[in-house]
């Protein structure tokens, strides 16, 4: 299945993104494919254990871990000559998290959640993975601050949550929902677009 | 009833303390609400996958999240406004943590924990939302360090368990115990009241 | 039994090293137990929610967190006399991590898991206590970058796993992996082995 295979190529972009901040922050090779499979695989796990919805898929799936693991290593060796690859890899990392936005959000449905929450889940999956990788490298976690991540995450889920609501066939709509929520990041991208941030240094007394 | 309006407080006033840490670190409107979010919610969320106690709170009552996302969205305009309201905010700070160790625990309670676990799940509910807000934005955790929180929140969830074992009224023992906890809180704050801590720069050996 | 009494050892010595850490970033009372206590459960209490082993064993047993809290507050009180037992200290905190190894295998196979998460609990429960230990006192974690500590726990319980395999008496087996784990440790500290690491700093274009 097509969502199957993109996600397969999302978790190993995942673990190649966490794999290189591991690098840089003089990680040894244990560090590198910790922090490579978490921020592959940590996003679905805070989604499923939020939701109580087990075993983990990584339980079930043992290899997705070989996957994670061998993308790491593999990053560690061969980071050095990746720049010319930037591009390849953002678009990659891009295509991962509107599909972990639409798988997130099929469990949650799977698993009846209201639409509000099936959207929740489908955020959480595409960004958690990378707020968890920025916790262990002692980092403000970038979506956070200043990356329209999130917000396509919620557009992604929104959006397929939407056409599902509408009836649109169940093999159409996710891949409608990857498609524009693809070109959303790109053109977020191309552009800069950011959320608004709120200087906060000069709020006094709630410490 | 009462107990759960002054949760609904309780949560807007969490809800405001993260987003304020969130702006001082410069994140964008997205990540205000996440960190708004989880400093009011991830407490409880915390205790409720500790005891396995499912499902979670915000996802029987999704409503909870418009709470906080709301809250978290009216501070990032009117923070700079606020500091006349310094000390309301605490105020209502110190309502919520007690409040919150009181529900956390009753949760306990009706998950058949024994009488040590359901004061540390009071603790939990109280003070690991600002943990994990403090964990988030790159900060040791400030109620590890010098707050007397931590002590407020297992004096009142001692006090509740205790007021329980002596038969007092269930409609009554919780509102003895916040409070009481509230005035601990004041009187804390009005005195600086703080633990012992230790300075422990020079022990050596042990890395 | 033999193993219960090491792993009541190796909790003691967990949360030794969680106060100490605690301690030096000037952590109150109640923050040097706190992270006394998740450095000793920590580890144990990841593992069971990713596996959704509940009761988690401190909900089970909470004299553990007697056991934890007491060695925070004993060695908050007497660390700085502590540095003449660097080496016993160091020996037993190897003896725990190899005892949390052979013991989350244990209950990983209880759980019907198959070798290769059989084995990687065993490293979650050995290492994860110290990882959550240092997000908690913002530093990068030490297992992640210097220490043997994560081989040491993966030898142990490949080791533990195959013995088992070959059909060695389940009495003898975990002694057996102990043991060399153990002596792994002993030796990686005396003559300083490591993992490779790599310089990531030169690496541009993944932000």
């Amino acid at each position: 299945m097509l969502l199957h295979t993109i996600y397969l190529i999302a978790i190993v972009a995942e673990a190649m993104s966490g794999a290189i901040m591991g690098m840089r922050r003089d990680m040894d090779l244990f560090g590198i494919c910790v922090v490579g499979t978490i921020t592959a695989l940590g996003g679905g796990t805070i989604r499923d254990i939020l939701l109580g919805n087990y075993p983990l898929g990584w339980i079930i799936h043992p290899q997705y871990l070989l996957f994670t693991i061998g993308a790491a290593i593999v990053t560690a060796f061969v980071a050095r000559f990746l720049h010319h690859l930037r591009s390849v890899f953002l678009m990659v990392d891009g295509l991962g998290l509107v599909a972990f936005s639409v798988i997130g959000c099929d469990i949650a449905r799977a698993n009846g959640m209201v639409p509000g929450i099936v959207i929740l889940a489908g955020m959480i999956t595409g960004v958690f993975g990378g707020l968890l990788r920025d916790v262990l490298c002692n980092e403000i976690p970038l979506v956070l601050q200043r990356e329209l991540y999130a917000t396509i995450a919620l557009f992604t889920g929104s959006l397929y949550v939407g056409l599902l609501w509408l009836n649109v066939d169940p093999t159409i709509a996710p891949l409608v929902a990857i498609g524009c929520g693809f070109l959303y990041r790109l053109l977020a991208m191309r552009f800069h677009w950011k959320l608004p941030s709120f200087n906060g240094s000069g709020i006094r007394g709630f410490e």
